[in-house]
């Protein structure tokens, strides 16, 4: 395997160490543990926000810890989630100081481990709450939408909610505009090329043919909807915007905020075009770009893919979306 | 090619839309023009910064106009410098309104064109100065530094000139500055797989072997110092950090400024490893990281790989890193 490496028992030991040490002044490394929480905490009694989730996509979601975003992130192994105890480990931290928000991506793992986290953390009082966070529009019809997967749609809530506690919303609070956000976002992915998974050094799933992209692909190879024949950028924002559009009910009128994720590999060349092509698409729609974030983000490898997230948002949303963050790969 | 594009005549033009697009705070791409500038100008009669360079590097150079780094960025086709005509343009653009410093990163066919657009400037009595950027250990010997190519140490001055042209340094100062970074900068990189190009759609050099990286290889796929089996992280910071301490001088007690650049396709998890490793081995040689950036800036498109830079610091320029800046890249 092509991939600069050490021991591959410590793949995300050494990740965890780097990234930290690249970002003294925000984040810190718990010692002995694979949590990552700010350099500088909260006001003690503000409410906490912390994630768990496997290791392998970075710069998320330890990138996303700081002021304005997450408090502590609790990281798996490549592509697993945390144990429960870990989770419980991260929320029994962050409680000493504050209520804790528990934000769950919809995976088996991560429900599972959090579930056990949740149920430890009840029976001892701490104050916490968690939620679950579903946008993947490829992994289950809009009748069951709590069995989609979370997906790169998180940006929003993470960056919205992260505002909000950092002003001193409570609890109650938090989890009313979660649940807004969350009714109102949605995602759908494609993956172009495979990559390599880092510890068996095997590809994440079967070859794609060489002029054929995969739909709705998951953030760890998971099957989608099928294949396309690689279409044009532009055809392709019309077609996942139309897909996004039907299914979240967007109008004329909305403001949207717009997340072009890639996958780790494309380049920011393909991803820039293809936020042009889904802005003009959009317009064509009679909706606006409120807020965007385009980049390399919440990764699988070096995969060259890209999934588009939409958001329409109110209000309250857009002025928190524009608050200062200095999470680092925000 | 399984690149996300349109018409492969408009790459450059979708590119530089949609980057320009999403930070419209920041940039503006000016119109009928490869050129982006910032959407606020700087107060008029502050010396102005700006670069030429060819496209395909992206985030670099677009990604580093902004408050703080460059005025105006004057973008080629893809690996291929702007003309002399159209650098000439930016320089008088930006001439209405303030003294100018054109950086040229050297390589043969920047340099050319810098020199074209310098001549008409000069007989038009344009208030510029142009200066000359190399890095590249592995280019030339280092009785011939300034044959060397340039490479992504140029994230060092960005910012420090940056900063100081934000204050209101003149022409003369930026320049002793410059010069004082130039020679405390060095630069060497690795190229772990190869990558496509945009237009043609083929490799942009000969395979490497399954098990062997390139030491030394250029942002366009030139030739370096030759390959190497494919070494740990830790082996290979020890190799590069050893080469740039003995070819800078830099000694035990120096503050050290850190680019770990990736060339596009190097995960975070990699970037983040390598930062940890490179940092521990100067540590071992008694110096300190002072500052740095880790993550995939100036790219070769997908290409994995990355580039070490490193600048022995003084307390000038470790204050001007540390200043504000609201590039979207950096």
């Amino acid at each position: 395997m092509k991939k600069l490496q050490n021991d591959r028992d410590l793949l995300v030991e050494h990740c965890l160490e780097g990234y930290t040490a690249a970002h003294p002044d925000v984040l810190a490394l718990v010692p002995g543990t694979h949590m990552v929480e700010r350099a500088q905490k909260k006001a003690p009694g503000k409410v906490r926000l912390m994630m768990g989730n496997g290791a392998g996509h970075e710069p998320a979601v330890i990138g996303w810890v700081g002021p304005g975003m997450f408090d502590l992130n609790v990281v798996g192994n490549i592509f697993s989630a945390p144990s429960g105890d870990a989770i419980y480990a991260g929320i029994a931290r962050l409680a000493a100081e504050g209520p804790v928000l528990l934000i769950v991506q919809n995976h088996a793992g991560d429900v599972l481990n959090a579930n056990l986290a949740m149920e430890r953390a009840a029976a001892e009082g701490l104050p916490v709450r968690s939620v679950l966070f579903y946008d993947d529009v490829a992994s289950a019809p809009k009748e069951c939408a709590e069995e989609r997967r979370g997906m790169a749609g998180m940006i929003f809530y993470s960056k919205i909610l992260g505002a909000m506690a950092e002003e001193g919303a409570g609890l109650d609070a938090l989890v009313a505009v979660f649940e807004r956000v969350r009714g109102r976002t949605r995602t759908l992915s494609v993956a172009v090329t495979n990559c390599t998974h880092p510890v068996s050094g095997l590809p994440m799933f079967d070859a794609l043919p060489a002029d054929e992209i995969e739909v709705g692909m998951g953030v760890h190879g998971e099957g989608g909807m099928g294949r396309l024949k690689l279409p044009t950028s532009a055809e392709l924002a019309e077609n996942v915007c139309g897909q996004l559009i039907e299914d979240g009910e967007y109008r004329a009128g909305d403001r949207m905020l717009v997340m072009v994720n890639g996958a780790g590999g494309m380049t920011m060349m393909e991803l820039s075009t293809y936020f042009r092509d889904v802005k003009a698409y959009l317009e064509s729609r009679g909706m606006t770009v409120a807020g965007c974030k385009v980049g390399n983000y919440l990764t699988t490898q070096e995969l060259s893919g890209v999934s588009l997230s939409l958001l329409a948002a109110d209000v309250e949303m857009l002025a928190l979306w524009r608050k200062p963050c200095s999470a680092p790969a925000f």
